[in-house]
Protein backbone atom coordinates (compact mmCIF):
# COMPACT_ATOMS: atom_id res chain seq x y z
CA UNK A 1 0.00 0.00 0.00
CA UNK A 2 0.71 3.75 -0.91
CA UNK A 3 0.15 5.56 2.97
CA UNK A 4 0.51 9.11 3.86
CA UNK A 5 1.68 9.69 7.47
CA UNK A 6 0.78 13.15 8.37
CA UNK A 7 2.62 13.90 11.67
CA UNK A 8 5.15 11.23 10.76
CA UNK A 9 7.90 12.98 12.59
CA UNK A 10 6.21 12.68 16.34
CA UNK A 11 6.63 10.26 18.68
CA UNK A 12 3.69 8.08 17.56
CA UNK A 13 4.47 8.86 13.74
CA UNK A 14 7.86 7.39 14.12
CA UNK A 15 6.65 4.18 15.87
CA UNK A 16 4.00 3.66 13.36
CA UNK A 17 6.20 4.47 10.09
CA UNK A 18 8.69 1.75 11.98
CA UNK A 19 5.37 -0.67 12.21
CA UNK A 20 4.50 -0.36 8.94
CA UNK A 21 7.28 0.63 7.00
CA UNK A 22 8.30 -2.67 6.56
CA UNK A 23 5.23 -3.82 4.54
CA UNK A 24 4.37 -0.45 2.83
CA UNK A 25 5.57 2.39 1.24
CA UNK A 26 5.34 5.58 3.31
CA UNK A 27 5.10 9.36 2.50
CA UNK A 28 5.99 10.93 5.75
CA UNK A 29 5.00 14.34 6.38
CA UNK A 30 5.87 16.95 8.91
CA UNK A 31 4.84 20.39 10.16
CA UNK A 32 8.54 21.67 9.57
CA UNK A 33 10.54 18.87 8.74
CA UNK A 34 10.22 15.40 6.91
CA UNK A 35 10.20 14.09 3.69
CA UNK A 36 6.86 16.53 3.10
CA UNK A 37 5.62 19.25 4.78
CA UNK A 38 1.71 20.47 5.64
CA UNK A 39 -0.19 22.89 7.30
CA UNK A 40 -3.20 20.69 8.51
CA UNK A 41 -5.39 23.73 9.85
CA UNK A 42 -5.33 25.19 5.93
CA UNK A 43 -7.29 23.06 3.18
CA UNK A 44 -5.30 24.75 0.74
CA UNK A 45 -1.44 23.16 2.13
CA UNK A 46 -2.91 20.01 2.16
CA UNK A 47 -4.43 20.23 -1.13
CA UNK A 48 -1.00 21.07 -2.34
CA UNK A 49 0.23 18.19 -0.72
CA UNK A 50 -2.11 15.46 -1.94
CA UNK A 51 -1.61 17.00 -5.36
CA UNK A 52 2.67 16.41 -5.15
CA UNK A 53 1.99 12.51 -3.65
CA UNK A 54 -1.09 11.56 -5.71
CA UNK A 55 -3.68 8.70 -5.10
CA UNK A 56 -2.95 6.65 -2.05
CA UNK A 57 -4.46 3.46 -0.01
CA UNK A 58 -4.25 5.07 3.21
CA UNK A 59 -3.96 8.51 5.24
CA UNK A 60 -2.90 8.30 8.66
CA UNK A 61 -3.07 11.70 10.84
CA UNK A 62 -0.74 11.44 14.11
CA UNK A 63 -0.60 15.28 15.19
CA UNK A 64 -2.47 18.04 16.60
CA UNK A 65 -1.86 20.77 18.87
CA UNK A 66 -4.32 21.26 22.39
CA UNK A 67 -3.51 23.47 25.03
CA UNK A 68 -3.51 21.71 28.71
CA UNK A 69 -4.35 24.51 31.60
CA UNK A 70 -6.15 24.25 34.48
CA UNK A 71 -9.95 25.68 33.52
CA UNK A 72 -9.85 28.03 35.82
CA UNK A 73 -7.39 29.73 33.28
CA UNK A 74 -8.97 28.47 30.36
CA UNK A 75 -10.90 30.59 28.21
CA UNK A 76 -12.55 30.56 24.95
CA UNK A 77 -9.67 31.42 22.61
CA UNK A 78 -7.51 28.69 24.39
CA UNK A 79 -10.17 26.04 23.91
CA UNK A 80 -9.76 27.22 20.18
CA UNK A 81 -6.40 26.25 19.43
CA UNK A 82 -7.62 22.78 20.06
CA UNK A 83 -10.77 22.86 17.81
CA UNK A 84 -8.65 24.38 14.88
CA UNK A 85 -5.52 22.23 15.14
CA UNK A 86 -5.86 18.76 16.74
CA UNK A 87 -9.50 18.78 15.87
CA UNK A 88 -10.53 20.46 12.33
CA UNK A 89 -6.74 20.10 11.33
CA UNK A 90 -7.68 16.35 11.18
CA UNK A 91 -11.24 17.13 9.51
CA UNK A 92 -9.95 18.95 7.27
CA UNK A 93 -7.37 15.68 5.79
CA UNK A 94 -10.79 13.94 5.56
CA UNK A 95 -12.87 16.89 4.01
CA UNK A 96 -9.54 17.06 1.31
CA UNK A 97 -7.83 13.81 1.41
CA UNK A 98 -11.25 11.95 0.36
CA UNK A 99 -10.53 12.68 -3.40
CA UNK A 100 -6.71 11.33 -3.31
CA UNK A 101 -8.12 8.13 -1.11
CA UNK A 102 -8.94 5.11 -3.38
CA UNK A 103 -11.70 3.03 -3.22
CA UNK A 104 -11.69 0.95 -0.29
CA UNK A 105 -8.33 2.91 1.65
CA UNK A 106 -8.34 4.07 5.26
CA UNK A 107 -8.43 7.60 7.34
CA UNK A 108 -7.03 6.72 10.43
CA UNK A 109 -6.95 9.44 12.81
CA UNK A 110 -6.24 10.07 16.71
CA UNK A 111 -7.91 10.75 19.60
CA UNK A 112 -7.33 10.03 23.00
CA UNK A 113 -7.74 8.71 26.31
CA UNK A 114 -8.77 12.11 27.71
CA UNK A 115 -12.11 11.64 25.65
CA UNK A 116 -13.51 9.52 28.69
CA UNK A 117 -11.41 9.85 31.17
CA UNK A 118 -10.80 13.33 32.62
CA UNK A 119 -7.75 14.49 34.20
CA UNK A 120 -7.15 18.17 36.21
CA UNK A 121 -5.80 20.53 33.13
CA UNK A 122 -7.25 18.13 30.65
CA UNK A 123 -10.80 19.96 29.72
CA UNK A 124 -9.95 21.10 26.82
CA UNK A 125 -8.15 18.18 25.14
CA UNK A 126 -11.39 16.14 26.50
CA UNK A 127 -13.35 18.26 24.00
CA UNK A 128 -11.85 17.80 21.41
CA UNK A 129 -10.31 13.97 21.70
CA UNK A 130 -14.51 13.13 22.29
CA UNK A 131 -15.40 15.25 19.23
CA UNK A 132 -12.60 13.77 16.89
CA UNK A 133 -14.29 10.30 17.90
CA UNK A 134 -17.79 11.74 17.24
CA UNK A 135 -17.05 12.96 14.04
CA UNK A 136 -15.19 9.37 13.23
CA UNK A 137 -17.86 7.27 13.57
CA UNK A 138 -20.27 10.19 11.86
CA UNK A 139 -18.07 9.99 9.24
CA UNK A 140 -17.66 5.97 8.53
CA UNK A 141 -21.60 6.02 7.38
CA UNK A 142 -21.22 8.62 4.54
CA UNK A 143 -17.65 8.37 2.91
CA UNK A 144 -17.80 7.14 -0.45
CA UNK A 145 -16.43 4.25 -2.37
CA UNK A 146 -15.78 2.12 0.48
CA UNK A 147 -13.28 4.60 2.10
CA UNK A 148 -13.05 3.49 5.59
CA UNK A 149 -12.20 5.79 8.72
CA UNK A 150 -11.22 5.09 12.22
CA UNK A 151 -9.50 6.73 15.19
CA UNK A 152 -6.37 5.36 17.43
CA UNK A 153 -7.05 6.58 21.09
CA UNK A 154 -4.10 5.96 23.09
CA UNK A 155 -3.33 6.50 27.08
CA UNK A 156 -0.32 8.37 27.53
CA UNK A 157 2.64 7.74 25.85
CA UNK A 158 5.86 5.72 26.94
CA UNK A 159 8.13 8.03 25.07
CA UNK A 160 6.43 11.39 26.37
CA UNK A 161 6.37 10.47 30.28
CA UNK A 162 9.11 13.31 30.62
CA UNK A 163 6.41 15.96 29.38
CA UNK A 164 3.43 14.75 30.24
CA UNK A 165 3.79 12.24 33.11
CA UNK A 166 2.94 15.04 35.78
CA UNK A 167 -0.33 15.43 34.27
CA UNK A 168 -0.82 11.41 34.15
CA UNK A 169 -0.41 10.69 37.46
CA UNK A 170 -1.52 7.05 38.13
CA UNK A 171 -1.80 6.16 34.61
CA UNK A 172 0.03 2.77 33.23
CA UNK A 173 1.65 4.56 29.90
CA UNK A 174 1.93 2.31 26.60
CA UNK A 175 4.78 2.21 24.56
CA UNK A 176 4.70 4.02 21.40
CA UNK A 177 5.21 0.28 19.63
CA UNK A 178 2.15 -0.62 21.03
CA UNK A 179 0.30 1.86 20.16
CA UNK A 180 1.24 1.79 16.32
CA UNK A 181 -0.06 -1.61 16.05
CA UNK A 182 -3.64 0.01 16.28
CA UNK A 183 -2.47 2.04 13.30
CA UNK A 184 -1.68 -1.47 11.95
CA UNK A 185 -5.46 -3.09 12.70
CA UNK A 186 -7.30 0.31 11.22
CA UNK A 187 -5.24 0.45 8.07
CA UNK A 188 -4.52 -3.12 7.58
CA UNK A 189 -8.02 -4.30 8.33
CA UNK A 190 -11.20 -4.29 7.04
CA UNK A 191 -13.45 -2.65 9.77
CA UNK A 192 -14.99 1.41 9.81
CA UNK A 193 -16.03 3.61 12.36
CA UNK A 194 -13.71 2.00 15.39
CA UNK A 195 -12.03 3.92 17.90
CA UNK A 196 -9.49 1.70 18.83
CA UNK A 197 -8.35 2.57 21.95
CA UNK A 198 -4.51 1.30 23.35
CA UNK A 199 -4.88 2.10 27.57
CA UNK B 1 -33.93 27.66 44.05
CA UNK B 2 -33.18 30.49 41.59
CA UNK B 3 -32.31 29.02 37.88
CA UNK B 4 -31.15 30.54 34.88
CA UNK B 5 -33.24 28.51 31.62
CA UNK B 6 -31.02 29.87 28.32
CA UNK B 7 -33.06 28.37 25.49
CA UNK B 8 -36.08 28.67 27.57
CA UNK B 9 -38.43 29.46 24.98
CA UNK B 10 -37.56 26.55 22.43
CA UNK B 11 -39.08 23.28 22.36
CA UNK B 12 -37.34 21.13 25.19
CA UNK B 13 -36.95 24.58 27.09
CA UNK B 14 -40.61 25.31 27.36
CA UNK B 15 -40.83 21.54 29.16
CA UNK B 16 -38.16 22.20 31.29
CA UNK B 17 -39.48 25.21 32.39
CA UNK B 18 -42.75 23.28 33.20
CA UNK B 19 -41.07 20.46 34.60
CA UNK B 20 -38.61 23.11 37.21
CA UNK B 21 -41.10 26.23 37.22
CA UNK B 22 -43.61 24.18 39.19
CA UNK B 23 -41.18 24.19 42.10
CA UNK B 24 -37.99 26.75 41.57
CA UNK B 25 -37.93 30.50 40.11
CA UNK B 26 -36.70 30.31 36.26
CA UNK B 27 -35.20 32.91 34.33
CA UNK B 28 -36.12 32.09 31.09
CA UNK B 29 -33.25 33.06 28.65
CA UNK B 30 -33.84 33.36 25.14
CA UNK B 31 -32.02 34.50 21.74
CA UNK B 32 -34.46 36.92 20.39
CA UNK B 33 -37.64 36.60 23.23
CA UNK B 34 -38.09 35.73 26.69
CA UNK B 35 -37.50 37.67 30.19
CA UNK B 36 -33.90 37.98 29.04
CA UNK B 37 -31.84 37.49 25.90
CA UNK B 38 -28.01 36.42 24.96
CA UNK B 39 -26.07 35.55 22.38
CA UNK B 40 -24.22 32.36 24.03
CA UNK B 41 -21.65 33.12 20.92
CA UNK B 42 -20.70 36.23 23.00
CA UNK B 43 -18.71 36.05 26.35
CA UNK B 44 -19.20 40.48 26.23
CA UNK B 45 -23.17 39.65 26.23
CA UNK B 46 -23.18 36.51 28.78
CA UNK B 47 -21.04 38.55 31.60
CA UNK B 48 -24.50 41.49 30.59
CA UNK B 49 -26.96 38.53 31.14
CA UNK B 50 -25.12 37.38 34.65
CA UNK B 51 -24.72 40.90 36.11
CA UNK B 52 -28.37 41.43 35.18
CA UNK B 53 -29.81 38.51 36.84
CA UNK B 54 -26.97 37.91 39.96
CA UNK B 55 -26.33 35.11 41.58
CA UNK B 56 -28.06 31.48 40.85
CA UNK B 57 -28.45 28.35 41.96
CA UNK B 58 -28.95 26.80 38.60
CA UNK B 59 -27.75 27.08 35.00
CA UNK B 60 -29.29 25.45 31.97
CA UNK B 61 -28.48 26.01 28.52
CA UNK B 62 -30.56 23.77 26.09
CA UNK B 63 -29.89 25.69 22.67
CA UNK B 64 -27.45 25.89 19.83
CA UNK B 65 -27.58 26.03 16.13
CA UNK B 66 -25.84 22.71 14.23
CA UNK B 67 -25.52 22.31 10.07
CA UNK B 68 -27.09 19.29 9.07
CA UNK B 69 -25.91 18.16 5.90
CA UNK B 70 -24.80 15.29 3.66
CA UNK B 71 -21.32 15.25 4.25
CA UNK B 72 -20.41 15.11 0.79
CA UNK B 73 -21.37 18.85 0.80
CA UNK B 74 -19.89 19.91 4.42
CA UNK B 75 -16.78 22.04 4.76
CA UNK B 76 -14.25 23.51 7.00
CA UNK B 77 -17.07 26.70 7.28
CA UNK B 78 -19.87 24.56 8.04
CA UNK B 79 -18.37 21.99 10.74
CA UNK B 80 -17.18 25.44 12.66
CA UNK B 81 -20.76 26.88 12.84
CA UNK B 82 -21.69 23.68 15.24
CA UNK B 83 -18.36 24.36 17.39
CA UNK B 84 -18.81 28.20 17.49
CA UNK B 85 -22.52 27.89 18.20
CA UNK B 86 -23.86 24.98 19.88
CA UNK B 87 -20.50 24.07 21.43
CA UNK B 88 -18.54 27.13 22.34
CA UNK B 89 -21.52 29.00 23.02
CA UNK B 90 -22.29 26.19 25.86
CA UNK B 91 -18.72 26.28 27.39
CA UNK B 92 -19.03 30.32 27.14
CA UNK B 93 -22.01 29.68 29.57
CA UNK B 94 -19.69 27.70 31.97
CA UNK B 95 -16.79 30.12 31.44
CA UNK B 96 -18.56 32.93 32.20
CA UNK B 97 -21.79 31.63 34.63
CA UNK B 98 -19.10 30.30 36.91
CA UNK B 99 -18.66 33.51 38.79
CA UNK B 100 -22.47 33.40 39.21
CA UNK B 101 -22.82 30.01 40.42
CA UNK B 102 -23.39 29.27 44.11
CA UNK B 103 -21.39 27.12 45.88
CA UNK B 104 -22.72 23.33 44.81
CA UNK B 105 -24.98 24.73 42.28
CA UNK B 106 -25.03 23.45 38.72
CA UNK B 107 -24.60 23.40 35.11
CA UNK B 108 -27.01 21.44 32.92
CA UNK B 109 -25.85 21.47 29.18
CA UNK B 110 -27.51 19.71 26.43
CA UNK B 111 -25.45 17.32 23.57
CA UNK B 112 -27.54 14.73 21.44
CA UNK B 113 -27.95 11.02 20.52
CA UNK B 114 -25.65 11.48 17.94
CA UNK B 115 -22.42 11.76 20.16
CA UNK B 116 -22.49 7.84 19.37
CA UNK B 117 -25.22 6.80 17.09
CA UNK B 118 -24.79 8.11 13.92
CA UNK B 119 -26.94 9.47 10.97
CA UNK B 120 -26.45 10.34 7.40
CA UNK B 121 -26.11 14.61 7.52
CA UNK B 122 -25.19 14.17 11.17
CA UNK B 123 -21.08 14.36 10.96
CA UNK B 124 -21.56 17.38 12.48
CA UNK B 125 -23.97 17.17 14.85
CA UNK B 126 -21.85 13.77 16.17
CA UNK B 127 -18.75 15.95 16.97
CA UNK B 128 -20.25 18.62 18.53
CA UNK B 129 -22.62 16.65 21.03
CA UNK B 130 -19.50 14.21 21.36
CA UNK B 131 -17.22 17.43 22.55
CA UNK B 132 -19.82 18.59 24.50
CA UNK B 133 -19.80 15.00 26.61
CA UNK B 134 -15.73 14.98 26.70
CA UNK B 135 -16.36 18.76 28.17
CA UNK B 136 -18.42 17.82 31.08
CA UNK B 137 -16.63 15.21 31.99
CA UNK B 138 -13.37 16.80 32.01
CA UNK B 139 -14.85 20.02 33.69
CA UNK B 140 -16.96 18.38 36.33
CA UNK B 141 -12.78 17.64 38.27
CA UNK B 142 -12.26 21.42 38.12
CA UNK B 143 -15.02 23.45 38.87
CA UNK B 144 -14.51 25.47 42.04
CA UNK B 145 -17.00 25.45 45.52
CA UNK B 146 -18.24 22.21 44.75
CA UNK B 147 -20.37 23.31 41.38
CA UNK B 148 -21.41 20.20 39.35
CA UNK B 149 -21.79 19.61 35.40
CA UNK B 150 -24.22 17.28 33.93
CA UNK B 151 -25.21 17.28 30.12
CA UNK B 152 -27.96 15.76 28.95
CA UNK B 153 -28.24 13.81 25.33
CA UNK B 154 -31.80 13.15 24.37
CA UNK B 155 -32.73 11.39 21.16
CA UNK B 156 -35.37 13.42 18.65
CA UNK B 157 -37.81 14.88 20.28
CA UNK B 158 -41.34 14.12 19.63
CA UNK B 159 -42.67 17.36 19.59
CA UNK B 160 -39.79 18.54 16.54
CA UNK B 161 -40.20 15.50 14.70
CA UNK B 162 -41.90 17.68 11.53
CA UNK B 163 -38.25 18.86 11.08
CA UNK B 164 -36.20 16.40 12.30
CA UNK B 165 -37.95 13.63 11.22
CA UNK B 166 -37.03 12.30 7.89
CA UNK B 167 -33.25 12.48 9.68
CA UNK B 168 -34.06 10.15 12.14
CA UNK B 169 -36.18 7.66 10.24
CA UNK B 170 -36.59 4.29 12.68
CA UNK B 171 -35.22 6.11 16.20
CA UNK B 172 -38.08 6.49 18.77
CA UNK B 173 -38.67 10.14 19.44
CA UNK B 174 -38.82 11.12 23.16
CA UNK B 175 -41.88 13.21 24.57
CA UNK B 176 -39.98 16.81 25.45
CA UNK B 177 -41.76 16.53 28.74
CA UNK B 178 -39.84 12.97 29.37
CA UNK B 179 -36.45 15.00 28.80
CA UNK B 180 -37.25 17.31 30.89
CA UNK B 181 -36.60 14.96 33.40
CA UNK B 182 -33.41 14.54 33.22
CA UNK B 183 -32.61 18.23 32.97
CA UNK B 184 -34.08 17.49 37.26
CA UNK B 185 -32.17 15.07 37.62
CA UNK B 186 -29.19 17.06 37.02
CA UNK B 187 -30.37 20.32 38.71
CA UNK B 188 -31.99 18.53 41.96
CA UNK B 189 -29.89 15.64 42.28
CA UNK B 190 -26.12 16.03 43.65
CA UNK B 191 -24.10 14.27 40.80
CA UNK B 192 -21.89 16.01 38.42
CA UNK B 193 -19.53 14.71 35.05
CA UNK B 194 -23.06 12.56 34.45
CA UNK B 195 -24.18 11.85 30.64
CA UNK B 196 -28.35 11.65 31.12
CA UNK B 197 -29.17 10.00 27.78
CA UNK B 198 -32.77 10.16 27.51
CA UNK B 199 -33.35 6.99 24.29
Amino acid sequence: MKIILIGGTGTIGKAVEKELGARHDIITVGHSKGEFVTDITSPESLLTLFQKTGKVDAIIVATGKIVFSPMERMNQEKYFVGLKDKLMGQVNVVLIGRDFLNEGGSFTLTSGILSHIPIVSGSSASMVNAAIEGFVIGAAIELPRGQRINCVSPTVILESMGDYGPFFRGFEPAPAARVALAYSRSVEGKQTGQIYRVE
